[in-house]
């Protein structure tokens, strides 16, 4: 076992859009895990654009502070056990910051099955093919027939959203950056159209010219990843009692000054709109059958999973700083070991 | 009976705040019923503020355009009837419009009981005490032991919203500009706290720390009546899984560049909201029964009602100005006859 633990320092707090100076590389030795605790080397360490949101205050956990080993969540396995319930060789999902062994609780953690590929356990059945499912399916309340219009549609979640959406009997409109994601939307993905925003300029204006040429009837339910233009783009092409999932707000987390919506609360009252926030966790007790259905629906070929995997520990900031600026398709995480 | 007909006219759409000066009064002859219409006089003309918003585009009505009659609803008395059903001496509401005579079709419209004093039917029962009980029950659900904010407090639903709240067990914090509409909320209208946002500067942090101060351990339902900078600082207020009952957005209808929202999305994702839009006639099923237990809170004394009625036809325009100001206490109407 090597007997030093690379880890990555949160060395000072962003001032402005992410950059890769504020992290710094660190050296410690091997953590030894407690009574209680078990010792994880990180395999896959998931990147998360609320990463950003962590270094500007409080939300559902703790700001990050100048100094802090870089918080994050990775597929992991256990190399020693102090607790009850796990042994050497069992995977976990759990937080263990941005090192490559971390010693932490074992209350909490819970063993994962060892699919094919591994990475599997970090998007599809992980949070952001869990996010998609209970967002959608719990928040979003889709009926046949209905049309769904996703923000960061060729993201972690929205490829999801998407694809499920389309099993529910609904019309899907991706909304993503660029040509190349609008069309893998509808060329691999089954959306029936995509809408470019980088195209419309980020504008909120030519961004709802944009849906409402590929949505004239209007838009049931808008699945929101991003906030922003985007969002009040849509909310201009709701349907009168349409739904918001509120997922993400990533267009505001990387420094920018906040965008301030406009179509709120008046396209609320006079559509009759209900917007809803979630976090994924808020739907514990019902994950298990929830990984079943999606499990069933990526075997039999009902679902695609499209992954983005960075190899290599160092790789870690650039892999965070380029979903920032929204470079990966699906799901993006860095292979550590 | 009279044979002439005064009448308001939109004479051109306001650039700004809304003025006197883009109305004009004119006179027509006495219009006469067709096959099912009724004549109608007008007694009490509702004072309502998305009268401002109807000038601005459409919603959920047509847009108001130059040289219309200015459009309004109000209590009425059949003086003619060419419909079945409808005989007259009925009491009516009606769209009739700026003017003491109208002809209008019979269809849609119901008999109001004759109740003492006649102005009740445009508050507690009309429009004002529908939306605050349907808006509050239907899409606040509040809980025995929450705490219920509410924008506008003082206006004609907002006075309802926090007595009903109260009647359900909340506590009720209500937000309203000035000392004398804020000591009324509490002194006479058993709120139990009251904000004053204009002795904030009507600023979104200097709101939030003021409504800190009265509910310092966050909201469960926020009424909103105004959307706004009230809007934000009640955003930021909000607990973890809290609702917001969208009724109206007073606060961008006169002319103002659209106040932009800060905590939009954020807000809503990182704290579980629900934000619920609604227009009272979604819920005209349930009107019959929502009235009668309307008039058991009132005849038990358990609810009071305030009411502004100004007095003269000539007044309409500047009744709906001073409304926009925000100088009325409880339902504005103006009484014509």
């Amino acid at each position: 076992m090597a007997s030093l633990n690379r880890q990555i320092i949160l060395d000072r707090l962003p001032q402005g859009p992410l950059t890769a100076d504020v992290f710094r590389l660190a050296e410690s030795q091997m953590p030894a895990p407690g009574e209680g605790e078990v010792l994880l080397r990180t395999l896959y360490v998931s990147i998360d654009a609320a990463a950003r949101a962590w270094m500007l205050g409080p939300t559902y956990r703790a700001a990050l502070n100048a100094g802090d080993l870089m918080a994050g969540v990775a597929l992991a396995e256990v190399i020693e056990s102090r607790a009850p319930g796990l042994k050497k060789g069992d995977l976990v999902f759990a937080e263990t910051g941005w090192q490559e062994y971390a010693a932490v609780p074992a209350k909490g953690l819970t063993v994962l099955p060892r699919v094919e590929p591994l990475s599997h356990l970090v998007s599809v059945y992980g949070v952001p093919g869990l996010t998609a499912y209970f967002g959608l399916l719990k928040c979003g309340l889709p009926k046949s027939g209905e049309t769904v219009a996703i923000s960061a549609a060729a993201g972690a979640v929205g490829i999801f959203v998407g694809q499920i959406a389309r099993l529910k009997g609904c019309r899907t409109v991706g909304i993503a950056g660029g040509p190349e994601k609008c069309g893998l939307l509808t060329r691999e993905l089954g959306f029936d159209a995509a809408v470019d925003y980088k195209a419309a300029g980020n504008d909120a204006r030519a961004i709802h010219a944009a849906l409402h040429a590929q949505a004239p009837d209007g838009v049931d339910i808008y699945f929101d990843n991003t906030g922003g233009p985007v969002m009040d783009a849509c909310l201009f092409s709701m349907r009168p009692f349409g739904r918001i999932v509120c997922c993400g707000a990533v267009s505001n987390y990387d420094g920018r000054p906040p965008y301030r919506a406009m179509g709120v609360p008046g396209m609320i009252v006079t559509r009759r709109l209900t917007l809803k926030g979630f976090i994924v966790s808020d739907f514990n007790d019902e994950r298990a059958a929830a990984i079943d259905e999606l499990w069933g629906w990526v075997e039999a070929g009902k679902i695609a999973v499209r992954e983005d995997v960075v190899e290599g520990f160092e790789n870690l900031p650039d892999a965070l700083i380029g979903l920032l600026a929204g470079e990966n398709v699906g799901k993006r995480m860095v292979k550590v070991a």
